[in-house]
């Protein structure tokens, strides 16, 4: 591409370093963004600035924060005693957006998984520990994708976890509501079966 | 979605204002951005900030410059009297990114649509009788797309410089270069029979 202004080529070659947004793409942002309002646009570009400048992350499930505790450790209203495992912020979002879960978050950070070189220490593994060992934790939630690193990172956890007197739990896994038996795959269907469930429980858990 | 942190929020939220970006991909992006480096992601708001608030226009043609006079219009190794009529900036890079135009541009900002409300007197067209009566202009090309507002917009603006004594020229239009004559339209064929070329004139323009 070949620009007649440099502030132009500037700002196209930075939205271009996004994931997923190519030259054509990062143009079509700049030139929208040229025919917004100035002050629009200073909003846009110091959300970016103070975002990455200010961002923190919480002492205690290491989410990401405006303060030493985010919002959710912070809120005296939710179940402080259980804990949700996830693999990352995104996850945390997912699960807020459900609104159905009261309790408190533990982020690892990623997920062992030796093939990309994440092996237990890189991850949020041994401050979960310590929250356990410290705080009065009644239960462990797992809400880790269903996949072999996931299955190794609850493995490795559980273990770890086992002189101390915590429930632990993970989210179901099954056949996706709304999905068909006929094309589900062999696995899930498998564990679906073996993991079944009580009709009693099932319906008293969807009310 | 529900986040963790304002700081988090306010990004997603200017990000997901940007065209075709919607709330998930705004909080892809974000989350990158705040495993970026503090100064990469600095010098990135600061190219959005910049390039709103010192983003000039072309005197001349309409394009974007970084000063009075764009890149293009001040370069004396171009034709200054060959113009090159497009609708708007991203007509522009395409045709430079060719690298087969020497001449100049006059970019209109739009083109005659009546039922979007868009008129002559909206566009730069008196700015491009301007150019004509004033500059030593040789040739008038124009870019358009092909479609009943591209030639209406070429049949108004020829009209206007009826009076004086320019070249006025319009793209080939035709079968695509690699496109299967079985699989064009019946408009796009027809045309490309009716505006044939001789082979002599087609073989010199291709090399």
């Amino acid at each position: 591409m070949i620009f007649s202004s440099s502030l132009l080529e500037n700002a196209v070659n930075e939205f271009a370093k996004l994931p997923g947004i190519g030259k054509k793409t990062a143009l079509r942002l700049v030139l929208h963004l040229i025919k917004q309002d100035v002050n629009d646009v200073a909003q846009f570009s110091n959300a970016i600035a103070t975002l990455r400048e200010e961002i923190r992350f919480c002492n205690r499930c290491h989410n990401i924060a405006d303060g030493p505790l985010c919002k959710i450790c912070s809120n005296s209203m939710r179940k402080q005693e259980v804990i949700c495992v996830v693999e990352n912020i995104r996850d945390v979002i997912a699960i807020e957006s459900t609104q159905q879960f009261n309790g408190v978050y533990h982020v690892l950070g990623g997920i062992i998984s030796p093939l990309d070189g994440v092996g237990p220490e890189q991850l949020q593994i041994d401050s979960l520990v310590e929250r356990v060992q410290k705080e009065n934790i009644a239960e462990i939630i797992f809400a880790l994708n269903p996949n072999i690193q996931g299955d190794t990172t609850i493995y490795y956890i559980s273990k770890k976890l086992k002189p101390h007197p915590v429930k632990i739990t993970t989210i179901a896994r099954g056949i996706s509501f709304g999905g068909e038996l006929e094309y589900a795959d062999e696995m899930t269907l498998a564990k679906s079966i073996s993991n079944r469930i009580p009709v009693e429980n099932y319906i008293t858990a969807g009310n």
